[in-house]
């Protein structure tokens, strides 16, 4: 059953629900000698932070990570480590309502039927506050590929309800980008297309105001990842990756490259033609999103995940309590009218993990 | 960099590319006594051979499978079963100008980044003759499932380029709809609309002409699953059965339920409001694809894989050589116009196979 | 890399060093509905804990262990456990002597050679202190296989030096007897045979005089488990129990029931005979050690451990610096000088969850 | 259940049975470009080889092994590699009789309880038929460690009843030295102690001429292996190495290094002091057999196997059918008088697998 494990070389154990002690990730497999400090992990966690904008959720969450093992004078041992994040805003009270509930599009109904007994405070394991130890994890993922080959990973929101952005080149946008706008004031959507995200705020606005909520699609773009990375069969990257962004909560679909476009397309629209380039050898366009046979290509690596707009709304729905009377519910306060904003910094961690893993299984056997 | 095998509990893990000796598949977490015979092997093999039709690869291959190891009197020892397929039409002369020239959209060139050697006499490794072997894991996880629960898992063809089926329930449809036409005879392209059938054959004989080729998307649908099946954090149920479609070639979109239609959707919309049926916990609608949280809802599981056109073209396209010199290729004969049709049993394979993983993982800690 | 998890299904993974902020272990696979408290940790951490007595080391830890996660009401939740016990008596002054020092017997020459970089204030990850997490962990495997099965695991000392213990019949050993003399008072070397301990306590006494240590074996005993755990080729019972203990530090051999002596014997004398008792099929002797062909046979587990003597010794040993310039080194105070005493719990913890995890895999299948 | 797959990295999956079509072995990990034969195979399998002389059970088996995948142009490609031994010499009529009497020894009894259901004719996955596939295994093992970084392991057998050898310096012990004798005759009993070799030939010789069979030891060491590989906790590499030997049938203990003897010494006595010879930091004896705290040392690793006389003797005894009645079982003709020559392979292979493992994982974090 040891489902709480992620990655074959570079693997998360994570444990935690959203109203106990806290979330911790055990994480294995990170070469000796990387500088990391808890600031370096506050840049990531504070991206995915609630409470950071009036489009997020208005929790407050302390979030402060601590090193629990495996560095020593600022540096990974290359022993496995530990990070802690305690809960510490739960406000148990405001959950009392759901223990009996089921609550529309969580797994409250499901988690009875796998385990019989469920922590019914909140989320408990399935809460997304359980992505703060990836995110953490993540951040050390991202050193890691940096270092050893100049990978970076940078995601962002390219579509709040029907509004969609025009991102003509996703491996040039820029983690400022995403995060600022031209004037210096936070991108609070992260879209870098700024009259897109001016629209998305609108719908946003529109939608938390209707005590509704609405989905999108974040688009994640991976550069400087060398040529080879990935396995044949089973453990594609594609295969990995997408493991790895399903693995997030809210997640309905994952595409990369030209993505559910090649159903329309003919052969000869969709292949990229292979040509030299200053001795190396790539494609001028990229609809195979960097990756050919499952393992990559050399050409940066985009994939987009769709997420459904958030379950729980103040608007009342109906619903059933647990045997199965008709009731009705109404979730108080605090959530996000949209998730896609704090899911940018999810997404990247998840991605950069999946690189950072796939990277040491190439130096295993190729060099 | 064991990337081989597929599932914690039931796994299968193979080796085999399309030139050599044959593809074997090993399956370990196979529970005692479950009957299977090669004649039911023979079933899925046959629906993913090439050369069924005029849609399909000419290629013949005769797919005859042995059972090297686990099996008894006719039925399963609990200890690991083999089965093997030899390659017999092979053909190498076929493939020799592959040897130095990189096909667009193939393996070629990211196989020679990974390994700096490859079997070139057609894709090694990559080779869709790999699927072969799964899908004869595939019918063993289908027995398991079907036993054990009622489970199973029907797949078709919703899309071949811009033609779209309709198709209003797709937990309603059967193997024989899928298999055959009203009139007895093969429904050739797997679709069980069969106005847009023939309209898909149309479509596909089109570019066959134009030595071209189309995509197009396939629905896997799992009914009989019960509530309760997958793991709430990184091996949720969505995110086993994305990576297992993922990691089949040519997949470049996988989504469930109302997939990428989410991103427009508000929260009351999206929502699937939960009843109380002849004392079942149910929901009316099915957006959620039957899974919840990454947990089985005890709804049909839907799926959908978006499939890139066949790369190998009869019509020439620019390349480039190993060492980068510009030339061109045109691969003779012998290619699939649109991969649909054999994806279909390929994808419930692996589907079949990620539900048989999951339910032994919940038998091991819920009863 | 990742060497920091055990288990297939019961799975832990641990994080932490000597010196470090804490030991962290998260336990994954518990089954839902496992009553557990701190209180119940400390039964053993406390067996485990230095300072215990004059024949352990005189170092006070706390020793206080938090449950982080998995626990609702005082039961699991079925998701994973997380357990922290923090560092506190660290005193880092006391090891600064050993940065440049390889001292003999340790691993500070082989951590080199590995990751080039070390946290030199103490064993750092392979210091004893990191069994503090498994023997936490095997408090959970206890209470699974006791509810699940009747299952019981104690372990005692049956030899130091050259005084060896005479047990005639390991299985009817009591956690009373091991822990407690006949007139209440603790059995602080943790021998059943009481003579022996006497003489055992004698002899550790004389070495701890001479700045010196000593060697001795353990025996861990299993009752209660049914015949048929285990998998037949490398997942054998006997593999993973091994396997268990010599992951445990000091350990040079493992043997089960007639073990090494075996070597000397003809077949027909160590054959265990089977016979019918009751309705059940058994053996009158059980030099097999309660495991045929690598499956448990319902016959008692019967395991032994060869602990080497402790390597940090008061008295002056001479080694090199890291450059290789010979020196000498001599570790003060606090340490044990026999490992035996305090190995019991390690031991019982390691087999525990072996049989937890075997359970829980044979259940998936057999059920 | 999946306990037929073995390392983490170097990893092999069999399946198998004595009287099924054949043994196959699927590795993955293997790196591309090592070049093998069936001749290399051919080495090991014939040590290995029922029939080789009189000390060994007189079945014939071709063991003719066959690459399945993997191999191109004689070199290993990077992806899985599969061997097919196909049995042969079967001879079911022999076994008719063990359908329903459990034998003395045997995995009989323990089978039918996981299994319910099992291959009466012979040990089934049980019969030590199954390593045929692992020593075919690691003959890449033995390449790959000898490409790498100049590792050899030879094993030899050290102990048969209560005859022992005298092996001064096992790291000098040669491959040519455990196969023949002075003479270029075989070296039958493969110990390398030439006069203790005659005598354990008499004791073999006596008992079978009793019908009866004969316990010992045998010798593995490796040697070459650089210091730093395996790790800190549970992956130690004695302890993977232990599991591996472990997990052949018929051992019932491991000892490395001074093994069982530690227990009688003091830490004084044991402790293998550091010195600097030309530039490298060693020990000038090697009590510690090659590692500390897990990992390995630079000097050679030395471990030992306790062997169990063969448990089917044609000799009669007692036993009981599957409903508990009394009877008596003799099993007739063609079985081992001691498993001791031909344990010395596969004893080989396993140390091999597991170093080439670590060595594997080794490179993915440190280089």
């Amino acid at each position: 059953m040891p489902g709480n494990s992620f990655g074959q070389f570079f693997r998360i154990t994570t444990a935690g629900e959203s109203h106990g002690p806290g979330n911790v990730v055990i994480i294995d497999g990170v070469p000796p000698g990387i500088p990391v400090s808890v600031d370096d992990l506050m840049v990531d966690i504070n991206r995915r932070r609630p409470g950071q904008s009036k489009l997020t959720t208005q929790r407050k969450e302390a979030d402060a990570p601590e090193f629990l093992a495996g560095i020593f004078e600022g540096r990974t041992t290359g022993t496995s480590v530990a990070i802690l994040i305690r809960n510490t805003d739960q406000r148990s009270k405001d959950y009392s309502d759901i223990k009996d509930k089921y609550r529309p599009g969580h797994a409250d109904y499901t988690y009875d039927a796998r385990y019989g007994f469920r922590d019914y405070r909140g989320g408990g394991r399935s809460s997304a506050r359980e992505t703060t130890a990836r995110v953490a994890a993540g951040v050390l993922a991202k050193k890691l590929i940096e270092r050893d080959f100049g990978g970076r990973v940078t995601g962002y929101v390219c579509q709040v309800g029907s509004v969609k952005a025009n991102i003509p080149s996703p491996q040039d946008v820029s983690l400022q980008q995403v995060e600022q706008l031209p004037d210096g004031s936070p991108n609070i959507v992260r879209c870098p297309d700024y009259d897109a995200a001016a629209k998305m705020i609108d719908v946003i606005d529109t939608v938390r105001m209707d005590t509704d909520s609405i989905g999108g699609v974040s688009e994640i773009v991976a550069t400087g990842v060398p040529a080879g990375l990935g396995e044949p069969v089973f453990d594609k990257l594609k295969a990995d990756l997408a493991k790895a962004l399903f693995s997030l909560p809210a997640v309905l679909g994952v595409e990369y490259g030209i993505g559910f476009g090649c159903a329309e397309l003919r052969g000869s629209e969709n292949n990229d033609i292979f040509e030299s380039r200053d001795g190396t050898i790539t494609t001028a366009t990229n609809r195979h999103g960097g990756m050919l046979g499952g393992i990559s290509s050399g050409l940066p690596i985009v994939l987009r995940a769709a997420i459904k707009p958030t379950s729980s709304l103040a608007k009342e729905q109906p619903t059933v309590t647990r045997d199965g009377t008709p009731t009705a519910i109404s979730t108080k306060g605090r959530h996000d009218p949209c998730l896609l904003p704090r899911f940018v910094p999810m997404g990247e961690a998840m991605v950069a993990i999946v690189l950072a893993d796939h990277w040491l299984r190439w130096k295993a056997i190729d060099r």
